[in-house]
């Protein structure tokens, strides 16, 4: 230890209550989560593949031009990334989100086959106001399809995202899916084509104003709020007739196909994002209100990275949404450890082979920990208790003559003397 | 899209051949190396669980003063790391390590039983030069055993380290390993204790200047060169009869325990970090050469970010470089997509027919894709090819009134008619 870290020392003794936490809006995950976030994660990342979607990595940062391109915000996404420099005075920003630097990927790949069908599970962060299930830090499961222009892609991103909620039982989710170019059609009759996206901002609010404060915003721009609401909510409404409403027909026919059209709702008051998005956009819910995820089809993004006219579509999950719901709904069995069995020893002479053991187990997949503090049996058994770790076997002189050991299961206080293949069988189970 | 979009669209159009690039020191990793980079996470989580090492995540960023407590660096940490503020003037920066966040989780949750052992597999950052095997973003695997003091937990971190590169078929590793206080009690009779960490820091400039520089830089600070190369090279040294050497013959009796005696060196002259750590050190290298990872005791640590004196100690792997080597050896299938089978449809009458049946693969755990482009039966079959995914069914009216199906091998170019279960069967293989 030299100087400086002793002067740290002494400063941290001087003020032991204020200790470090993490940054603002950030969070740790100790065992007990992280063990179900990473199983979570597992059931994700198995599904995608099912679905052919392969995995890519990207930096967490990228330059902050491309970060600036997404949906024209420019300067202004300084306010809702983290931005800084390196010691070259390069722009860089934190990504917000997975599909910049996903179409960064295809602008300067032009080579890779297509559709290109990509998956990534992995952190973004957002400058946000920490509230309830909003946090700087967070996970995002994306999958996007790059090079098809048909809604079987829209379709199948949807499809895996269905199989995704119903392996993790979450059987109350269900999907609201709008389509920008119905929405265009619609809207014809009451709106002047250069207006469209200035109704949509509005229309946008309808969450947080209510509908009436969304009918006179709209007659204030000179619209016709009443006729606007009124398609938009209208229940039997024959959308064949109007432009895009043959290709939601046709999503919904593949959705069949897929068996997942019982979970997909027609929104037309779905707006979140249509300005970005080309075509169809879709978010997901887990019960009524809890917002898991959203997506869509996105056209020209690629081309605005500087690569070709490529079509896309995709859907991102927030995984840490998910996880908190499942939290809720006690789906999850959250223990401290992933380690099956303790290996204790009964005394000094005996610590050696207990690790022998512990080795042998470790080689039959079986997570074991054996003694590194020097304690005594009763000690030892203590600490897997605390720990929660499910079983024990115990060491001894006696037990290694006899080549049978105690085999305790910790929670019912039950015990049975077993031969080592035997225990290795019961714990593989 | 709107006008700042449209602009920055032909900004790019204008200037094609910019493209956006990845920041500088950091890489994507396209599907051919994340699908295997994945492979080599899966395998060295499994290890580490076998073990009894449990997962935490921790943010991406800590807060300044946390990074700057490490080996007493302060403000000049911040010509290594990526430092930023956040918008109330919060300084921050990206972890450079996962030592840092443990120390500061271990120091602010006291509650949690120890010995705590904790596994992160997760990116850091450091403001290096990038140069061959050196990135500025690169992938750490970590495994610390928090509390106890004992040889032990050393022995144990290396034993799982051990299993980790066997597994991963690299044979022609071994470990360095040295003591901090074997080295204070070697040097005790040559240099006096308040010169030692002056003396390691020349010690640690060898392989950069070589033995003779070394020699007359520690004469010219007033310590006898010569005597300290000496006792640091001899052969047959009785190590026993220093202060440390009984705790080193300790640690390789618990190494034959667990069987990884023969893969680990007693090296005098690894000096690397040792004003940081206070009891054995290690470093891993894969063949002769490439340093793969490192570590040690660290018993002041969590005192110093102002939690209680717990002792400590870990490891940590260099998965990129790890990566590297694994490539180098051919070890790796290297394939484009974790598709199975491609599920064609031979024309537009059978599509919904082979989205069906490829659901019904994908229920079964089978990785598949059906043609998401609107494609003629060649056409598809040739993106499969490209793809390299290695098998290939065909959906027509014949097969499906047949129930059975052309299963086709891609790269061998036979094929074989069976029944739906019987390909599954074959599948699951």
């Amino acid at each position: 230890m030299n100087g400086l870290e002793n002067d740290s020392l002494k400063n941290r003794k001087q003020n032991k209550s204020m200790g470090f936490q993490v940054p603002k809006g950030t969070r740790d995950f100790l065992p007990k989560e992280a063990i179900n976030f990473f199983k979570l994660i597992q059931t994700v990342r198995k599904v995608f593949e099912e679905y052919g979607f392969d995995p890519i990595i990207t930096p967490a940062f990228e330059s902050f031009e491309l970060l600036a391109a997404k949906g024209g915000l420019g300067e202004a996404v300084k306010d809702e990334i983290y931005y800084f420099k390196d010691k070259s005075d390069r722009e860089l920003g934190l990504r917000f989100d997975m599909t910049m630097p996903l179409a960064r990927v295809v602008s300067s790949n032009p080579q890779m086959p297509k559709p290109f069908k990509r998956y990534v599970i992995d952190k973004v962060w957002r400058y946000d106001n920490p509230q309830a299930m909003r946090w700087r830090e967070f996970w995002q499961a994306d999958i996007d399809v790059v090079g098809s222009s048909s809604v079987l892609a829209d379709v199948e991103c949807l499809a895996a995202v269905c199989k995704i909620l119903s392996e993790l039982g979450l059987k109350d989710y269900f999907i609201r899916v709008n389509s920008r170019k119905l929405l265009d059609g619609l809207m014809s009759k009451s709106v002047p084509e250069n207006r469209i996206l200035e109704v949509f901002r509005i229309l946008d609010k309808q969450d947080k104003i209510g509908i009436e404060q969304v009918k006179e915003e709209l007659n204030s721009i000179g619209v016709d709020g009443k006729a606007i609401i009124k398609v938009l909510t209208e229940k039997d409404i024959d959308i064949s007739s109007f432009e895009g409403g043959q290709e939601i027909k046709e999503f919904f026919e593949y959705a069949k196909a897929y068996g997942i059209d019982k979970k997909l709702k027609l929104d037309l008051s779905l707006v979140r994002g249509l300005e970005y998005y080309t075509g169809v956009v879709f978010e997901v819910f887990v019960g009524a209100k809890v917002s898991c995820g959203g997506g869509g089809r996105y056209d020209n993004l690629i081309e605005v990275v500087g690569g070709a006219k490529i079509p896309a579509t995709g859907i991102s999950l927030g995984l840490d949404r998910i996880f908190e719901v499942m939290k809720e709904k006690k789906i999850f069995e959250m223990k401290n450890t992933v380690t099956k069995v303790f290996v204790a020893n009964v005394d000094e002479k005996t610590k050696k082979n207990a690790i022998k053991i512990a080795q042998k187990l470790r080689n039959e997949g079986i997570s074991c920990q054996t003694d590194l503090m020097n304690r005594n049996l009763s000690k030892q058994l203590q600490y897997a208790d605390s720990l929660g770790i499910p079983y024990s076997i115990v060491v001894g002189e006696k037990e290694l003559k006899e080549k049978k050991f105690k085999l305790k299961d910790m929670k019912k206080k039950t015990e049975r003397k077993m031969e080592l293949e035997e225990i290795i069988k019961f714990l593989q189970k």
